[in-house]
């Protein structure tokens, strides 16, 4: 496989909005930055038979399942387009990509998921206690590489990046903490600029922004350079998360890897869904919210309503016949739009570069991918 | 209140085995350690009404209840009994409790817990989402406090810290992960090695040679006094479960804070269960082991068999008929006996002081509490 990751060429300067790569050379050099990255993982967690059966072989159960590499590739990239090296922001992706797992892991618990790329979450295969226990294990164990990097990297870059991590880790835990109350307080009637905050930390910190900002810090990147590549991630976040939303509703089973309608039968606060509550009847409305109220079948305790396959395909074609989706899909356009504005500002003196290329093929990539 | 913990006055040479504090100043110091400790903990959580009623409020939930204060008093002990200072020490103390606290909360989860410190774990108050988010959230938070050190202790010591607590982590989770496979695998035939070697990991890490070595590192002390210390406390940690173990089934309901033979309850691998199972006749124990793999009431999926008050009330009728009890006592002290040895030789050149005391006391106080 050969995307280019390697190369040190650069293409001399190019138009001002450099056309991306093509989808077909974009997955190639996601691909390759996921392999580089899961063999780092695999030399990060340990092979210890003693705790190996439930804690470190469990550490690599989502890494290897089939996933896009989207985290990996924005923070090598970066580096690279930005003139750092390979190897130090490898190690630096690898953990990113433990936090990651760690947290799809907990938020699989949260959210009571069923499917994760394809196969059952963690916790349906081996328990809620199991689950939460290697998803702390994987935390800690993502530290050590990020303290190991002062040798590589030096002093200063290792405390900054550590010092991403752990904003991107509150942010993270902030954004579900939001959705969570959303959904305990039983509140549906949320702005597009509530949701958008919400992704903004749920999302975007962790898929966009710390891989990112990462990337910048170990090349050196400047703080104003480093300033719009935030404010790229931020909006590429939202829209990437948009996506997703209408995925969940609108995707090919076969390559989706998650539960189709999973976020309505979970009761999720996704931005079709809320464009539904707002322009609904207040009838139609009502009866909404109290099929959200309900519990999936399964995870209920006794005695406590559950929702019908009806009720969610009632919900569907609610969803369809109010044009929710298209409006998501609208609102996702305008967030890749601003996205490409930031980018452009941020990578404005850079040489044109695969790596660069890669960062503008990720804007269009976000909103016209298919699972 | 004045426990001396301010004092840098030093007594003078002592004999061999300095007495250590009576249980009343010890008492005292370990309280305004606490006290100091929760006041920091205030300051670094965030009051931000957005997260509040679910994220940020629920932080100081677990550490604001009644606690005792050990892993604080400890770290502050330590580093004050190697010539550091009062203030270094405290903001890792206070981090250590974090990390402490979002540990119990995960346990408490993965345990099926139903009280801490006298009141109903958090996952019964609020729910398993918001419960482990919320450990989460703790966990990133108290990275925070182990960055801004670099400024007062400097980026080498800092460094060490943060190395010490990613240790600390991940050997938490391994002693978890060692605990839940006995569990699931049904495995009663653990040696007292085994015992001590998964305790050593769940609960001499994170309570006790975590703090004794990060104060020793901010005193500055020598490697060699690092290693005997990190012996005393591994010792006392041992000692310290084992005691817990012991006070599950016999401490006085009024003062314990913690759901009396709840371990039975939750099937845990006590060293007194170990040495019942190794002891009794193999019917007896084909019966014990069918009672443990009952699940509690309430918590197992409909058509599983759960322990029922009689079953407890057998157990602990054999429990006391075979003095698994007594067992564990003699255990506990033969610890404590090894972290005499360990820590007279880690402070055989310190002056006395207090702080020394407070280790010294801490021995005792470890196999002699009643809650």
């Amino acid at each position: 496989m050969d995307s280019g990751l390697r190369a040190d060429t650069t293409f001399g300067a190019r138009a001002e909005r450099p056309v991306g790569l093509r989808t077909v050379d974009l997955l190639e050099y996601l691909e390759e930055c996921r392999a580089l990255v899961v063999d780092e993982i695999r030399r990060l967690v340990p092979r210890n038979p003693r705790y190996g059966p439930i804690l470190y072989d469990l550490m690599l159960e989502y890494p290897l399942r089939h996933a896009k590499g989207l985290r990996p590739a924005l923070c090598i990239a970066t580096c690279r387009a930005f003139g750092g090296g390979l190897e130090p922001s490898l190690r630096s992706a690898a953990t990113l990509e433990l936090y990651h797992n760690a947290f799809l892991i907990h938020d699989d618990v949260e959210d009571g998921s069923e499917l994760r790329r394809g196969h059952p979450t963690l916790h349906r295969l081996h328990g809620i206690p199991i689950a939460v226990n290697v998803g702390d294990a994987m935390l800690a164990l993502a530290l050590q590489p990020l303290l190991d990097n002062t040798a590589q990297v030096g002093l200063g870059k290792a405390l900054r990046v550590l010092q991403i991590v752990a904003r991107m880790a509150r942010a993270s835990a902030e954004g579900q903490a939001l959705e969570l109350s959303w959904a305990r307080e039983g509140r549906w009637l949320v702005s597009d600029a509530d949701y958008a905050r919400m992704v903004y930390r749920k999302t975007s910190w962790y898929t966009f922004i710390a891989p990112v900002l990462i990337g910048g810090v170990l090349a050196g990147a400047s703080p104003s350079q480093l300033g719009t590549l935030r404010g790229f991630a931020a909006a590429l976040g939202i829209a990437f998360q948009i996506q997703d939303d209408v995925l969940n509703l609108t995707a090919d089973p076969e390559r989706y890897g998650k539960e189709l309608c999973g976020d309505l039968w979970e009761g999720k606060h996704t931005l079709v869904l809320l464009h539904l509550l707002r322009v609904v009847e207040p009838d139609a409305r009502t009866w909404i919210e109290t099929v959200l109220r309900k519990a999936r079948p399964g995870t209920a305790p006794p005695g406590r309503a559950t929702k019908s396959t009806t009720d969610i395909a009632t919900l569907r074609g609610l969803i369809e016949g109010h044009g929710s989706v298209h409006y998501a899909r609208r609102a996702a356009r305008r967030w890749t739009e601003r996205a490409c504005r930031q980018l452009g500002r941020a990578t404005a003196t850079l040489s044109a570069s695969v790596h660069r290329d890669l960062l503008w093929g990720l804007v269009d990539f976000v909103v016209d991918r298919d699972h």
